[in-house]
């Protein structure tokens, strides 16, 4: 299964995946996801040190989409907008349970009066999959950021 | 038409492009376009909203050659470099006109001093089409910054 | 030779090559070297002038493997991470003596604390061949950083 995924789809899963969030089309977010997945935001000193504890954790597409409807209602912030730079994966694995890949990633963030600063860089660990219906999908997407000191109760997706 | 552009050539533009600039060939920057084109900076602001004003506007090789030279004779001011980062593309339509297609991009600035900033983020709105020679060109790049507030006043192009 | 070498071979190893010293594998990072290769770091005012001079000169494997043995042993400093974002190659020349193409990189520092900041921008000028096990190496990878007041005198790889 994994070997129809080329390395073209996967930039390409990337560059829909940065732009979708950057357009603000949160809504169509969850849908780059499998139904059952993971989808995790961690720092790298959680991560180097095996903890598990994550700053943001779902494994399901409903909880992405949950997260979605209460980013939405908790709208009552300063509005911001994100830029993600993607870089192109290293291809760790590739097998029967699919690719397994890590992508390193720059996000800026544009604040209301046009200020621009450096919100988060870290690298995405995925494994993709093609799902029943010939569609590239993330079965796993860990996001590891390289700084612990992230603000992400109130962003968007990384 | 559209048929022949791979991923890969739309990808070896970008970077072309960048670097063009980047390395001061802002001579040959003209070349990225067709002789008919469009050629627009603008803010995330202004694009959502639907209006036409932008920062920068030309819609034929001749204006963008102008406006190379116009930068080139008010060159009194501190030299600057930059630096374009430039994401995998999103194609959004790829039919007769040629494709369309959308790419984030970052721009750093590097003072005389040594002086490092972020200067831009933002993605470009393109169409991409053959010419009759069998070249990729730039039929519309429409350039949309994130901010509101990018010095554009004395700025190389995007 | 140079013809066995695809655009994605290129987009792979400049992947793998940052992803190795973002996540401290410095012991594997001479790896991506020819026996006989040259690696300089340099500012791009020295490079425009033509200067030999570099901040780092290496012109064989071996030398590639003592800086790193240099780097751990000197690690007496605040611990700091790296992230490398790679642009696409611009694929200059094509012959005998392997690919020549120009990319541009930025690289931003995580400090201890957490504060991430710009730490260089540039362009890699590499030259790349295939060894005689039939792997994609760096011939020569002369790192141009657009500043001249990089810090490298503690600083890991660009």
């Amino acid at each position: 299964m994994a070997a129809e995924i080329t390395y073209e789809q996967l930039n390409k899963l990337n560059a829909a995946y940065g732009s979708c969030i950057d357009d603000d089309r949160l809504e169509a977010w969850p849908e780059f996801f499998q139904d059952a997945c993971l989808y995790k935001i961690t720092t790298a000193d959680n991560y180097r040190q095996g903890l598990a504890a994550g700053l943001v954790y779902a494994d399901t597409k409903g909880m992405l989409r949950d997260r979605v409807t209460a980013l939405r209602e908790a709208n009552v912030y300063e509005r911001q907008w994100y830029r993600h730079l993607i870089g192109s994966p290293v291809i760790v694995e590739c097998g029967q349970e699919g690719v397994r890949a890590e992508t390193a990633f720059l996000v800026t963030r544009i604040m209301r009066g046009g200020k621009t600063d450096l919100f988060a860089t870290g690298k995405y660990i995925d494994r993709i999959v093609v799902d029943s219906e010939g569609r590239i999908r993330l079965a796993e997407r860990v996001v590891v950021c390289d700084s612990g000191t992230v603000d992400t109760l109130l962003a968007i997706p990384l």
